[in-house]
């Protein structure tokens, strides 16, 4: 008998799920439209019935352990979606009881940054790593963080929003209400704020002055800087100055292993990995200098956010062996 | 037969010790001084001595579960103090091995604020909390942080640096060999640096114009602060103007149910607990405002430093529980 999971990754846009193996093999896998739907009951009975036409699929000697979800303000410990901004379905949406009842197995919720950690340590470079930190550049800047070889969730279930601490009280103006928050200089979107007010501030030449900032992406911002781009390179430099000296104040509360950077930002590579570590070091208390490693995420893919939630129900089982070696240590 | 346990607090000048039971009671205690011994060895056989003392003179009826150990630059996992700065002697001090050896019972290390942590979830007011920070204001700024139920180590053995967050990088200097660091400003001898700032700023009349540097303490500003002087009461508005920016970072994140104070800069009470409050509030991502309690530390006593140091062999046993509680949970 072969044990699979579902892993389902619920955006604003579009739901993608995915029946995975323990290896991170994707047996089957489609996607819904989050949208186009009024009444939640019915997007959540258009993708029960999409799940389950995947599992009628299955060989005869495979089994459905679990379903994982990622979804921003997923709650890990009620299961709920709690009043996400990117959905239309207003307040609490008890999700992880609705798919048990429906599939009678365990449905395990929560943020799509912490299905992304628990997806690095299952299926990626943090196999082994029991004290680790992920953080994915998207539109946003979110952060998984593991610690003693548990997802850290925290008292209230949203821990980890390190996207919001503050690099300037005056600064750019923030989603979540503030100023000056990380997300807004460390995301996609945060580089491209950078080149607006680099190509503002300087006379310097760019191919960048021709891109409008609705056409602008990190892919343009990056083969620019490749070519010479003087404005993209600074670009890159400045974000990864940001990001360096946030992580050095990261790196002291939980001191990690090593710091995984997801998402299209970090495909950008030494653009953004040299002034980040760079300036992560400088930052450091001296106790931590050289110590603590920064990586790229090995999930760079179009199945990452299915195995990041699908990651969450080999986990599961996984945390009663982790407890007792763990424990086995003294 | 009672269990007991002994608590141990290495401090630059003084070695406390005490024996210690479940309800924090205090059998026994006593004192050497750290500083009188040239070799490691001979320093540990005057403690083992004192301790054997206290032991013989323990009713029939007694036994001691292990030895808790609270000092500066403690290793939870390797038990060795390392390189500590407040110690004449260099290198690695294999202190756990030794205790171990010497009284054939566990002995378990970690730093000072670790010890505060795990302390105010045995004896004080983060009893049955699983998620939450203490903050220690002594002549620096320490933090111990526990998430799900565990003491946060980190990969290293050296979480919960708070301390050394930045909050200028061109501010104070630091002993660490930064400059700007939290606990130039927030700690014992940081409320001092902020009076001498204010006292060179500003014209006002101040009680403290007459007090030098080394003779300033925390409680003359406090009192001075209680009569109305403006310098004081400014100072304490400065301390947790930044006290409190800070810890809204550190609640972003790990998420904790309570952030408590320990240390005389936290017994000036709301001196320092409104401005924290009120700045922590004003500058957290909205989702956490409202959901953070700031608590003083129910261990504010002579003996907290060695029932901080036993709880950590309280905690050993009490593990394997809350790991069953938690996995029940699912």
């Amino acid at each position: 008998m072969k044990d699979l999971t579902i892993g389902i990754d619920i955006g604003g846009t579009n739901t993608k799920y995915g029946i995975v193996d323990r290896e991170g093999n994707v047996l089957h896998q489609g996607n819904i439209p989050t949208t186009d739907h009024e009444e939640f009951q019915s997007y959540f009975n258009a993708m029960a019935e999409a799940l389950q036409a995947g599992i009628n699929e299955l060989p005869d000697d495979t089994r459905i352990m679990g379903i994982g979800v990622g979804a921003a303000n997923g709650n890990y410990y009620t299961g709920n979606i709690e009043r996400a901004t990117n959905l239309k379905w207003k307040g609490v949406l008890p999700l992880a009881r609705m798919f048990k009842d429906q599939f009678h197995v365990p449905c395990i919720l929560t943020n799509d940054a912490n299905a992304a950690a628990v997806g690095e340590m299952i299926y990626g470079n943090a196999k082994n790593m029991k004290d680790f930190v992920v953080i994915t550049l998207g539109t946003g800047l979110g952060s998984g963080f593991v610690c003693n070889g548990f997802l850290l969730n925290g008292h209230h279930g949203i821990a980890g929003e390190v996207g919001h601490t503050s690099v300037n009280p005056n600064g750019r103006y923030c989603n979540c209400g503030k100023r000056g928050c990380l997300e807004t200089y460390v995301s996609a979107t945060g580089v491209k704020r950078t080149v607006y007010k680099l190509l503002a501030d300087h006379l310097e030449p760019s191919e960048l002055r021709g891109i409008s900032f609705e056409d602008l992406n990190t892919k343009m911002i990056s083969e620019a800087a490749h070519r010479g781009d003087v404005v993209a390179n600074e670009a890159f430099e400045y974000t990864g100055r940001i990001l360096g000296m946030k992580l050095a104040e990261t790196v002291v509360h939980t001191d990690p292993e090593a710091i995984f950077l997801f998402g299209g930002l970090a495909m950008a590579g030494d653009l953004i990995f040299r002034p980040t570590i760079k300036h992560m070091e400088a930052n450091l208390m001296p106790l931590f200098r050289g110590k603590i490693k920064v990586l790229p995420s090995a999930m760079q893919n179009q199945a990452a956010p299915i195995l990041g939630a699908s990651s969450l129900v080999w986990d599961y089982p996984d945390k009663l062996q982790l407890k007792l070696n763990w424990l086995n240590e003294f």
